[in-house]
């Protein structure tokens, strides 16, 4: 009878099936409750919330053990989520927990990135959800001080739950736990992304450009942001929601002379 | 010397190159500046923030005219917009404009799409910016009324600017002149897409999914959402900004033990 009270746990990442941060976050939970994971077959980074559309999605069991279900998703994180809520999971999970992702996903770059699209739509479809990021982007990377992090945030949401319509952003920096200091709950830094496209010929003569750029950072004085809470070696937790209205420009706005 | 004078605007869509709602927007936009479009070579939709990082990108020169030149890009409607302000414009522009988008972009939409995603990252890029949608998904969709109000809102920022990090979302319902009752600035309505799995078999037996799906209004009640505004007829004016921290659940979250 205990067995049936064990909270669904929804585990999902954006680098994929064989990442060693999804691999690290499922140890985490799993003592937490039964594991359902539904995880890209290969890896999303920079997908943020694309949906597929053009072509069919494919789904394979690849895991079924006593509370653990593992499925690979021939789609995006958002694709792997909207297939859990609508056709996989027998019913609500409790949680869903997105990650480890392997580099930052603090300040603006939760635009851009899969990890957070599956955390946000999570949030939209009103079940708490956590994403957890490590700042390290080598596939080896050591994730034993954010797998301890993870479990332990998971376990509180679970215990707290999360407001209405608010999710969380946990970005781990690379350090080992003695040099991390602790939790800090705080702001979205303001950002941006600066490119520097690296222009190439190919063997045909014609141009073709790689993506490439670092994070500009504009308010780099704030000491109340996710930003600054990895760089001074804090775990940065940010509340995020999905209403994106801004409420101080409504106003404005509406004093605006819209004849036509 | 007046020439000089004239204001850059860049121009992009989610629903490629070739989409009638890109060409009106065009044609609404052009007297206004100095117009350069940089749109996806292909249809993006459902592609959101996503950026290409896997293959490399290419662009193609297809319009050089006085005041209006035209890339196609074959990448994401966020990778037109980095390369446009990092490759292609000679300063910052004054303005973006996305779409004419054939679909709603209002309530929680706004995360899936690819037109909304183009200006969330003009606004991350601190350029005023708005995006445009008519509701109506036909390729041949009337966008005689939607490119008037484009029109005219463009050239109001132009005029008074946007506040700091904030951009505008306009959708515009699929009426006539006559029956379009003006313009409501608004907040994002709440909701989400409830999905249905179109489950087949191929011809070699494997199953895969179809995802369609229908909005689900979780706040049918409110009077000061798009939603009601498009319900009712009117072009509906959501500011947004792209701070997604939740400040109301900073200080809840602050008070949890978070001792690891």
């Amino acid at each position: 009878m205990q067995e049936e009270k064990k909270p669904l746990i929804l585990v999902t990442n954006d680098d994929g099936i064989e990442a060693k941060g999804l691999k690290t976050l499922i140890s985490a939970v799993k003592p937490l409750g039964k594991i359902i994971v539904v995880a890209p077959a290969e890896p999303q980074s920079g997908m943020s919330h694309a949906i597929t559309v053009k072509v069919p999605l494919r789904i394979h069991k690849i895991t079924d053990e006593p509370d653990l279900t593992v499925y690979k998703c021939y789609g995006t994180p958002v694709d792997c989520v909207k297939m859990a809520f609508n056709n996989l999971l027998p019913q609500k999970p409790a949680l869903l927990v997105s990650g480890i992702n392997h580099g930052s996903n603090a300040s603006t770059s939760v635009f851009y990135s899969g990890t957070m699209a599956a955390v946000l739509e999570g949030c939209i479809n009103d079940i708490p959800s956590i994403g957890f990021s490590l700042l390290n982007f080598d596939h080896d990377a050591d994730f034993t001080v954010s797998g301890k992090y993870a479990a332990k945030i998971a376990s509180l949401v679970l215990e707290n739950g999360l407001p209405e319509s608010v999710c969380l952003n946990v970005n781990i920096p690379d350090l080992n736990q003695e040099s991390t200091k602790g939790i800090m709950v705080c702001r979205q830094n303001k950002g941006f992304w600066r490119e520097e496209f690296d222009k190439r010929t190919d063997p045909a003569g014609k141009h073709y450009y790689w993506l490439t750029g670092y994070f500009h950072n504009t308010e780099p004085e704030a000491t109340d942001t996710d930003e600054w809470a990895l760089f001074n070696g804090y775990v940065s937790v940010v509340p995020l929601h999905t209403d994106l209205t801004s409420y101080s420009a409504l106003q404005t706005i509406k004093n605006w002379n819209f004849g036509i």
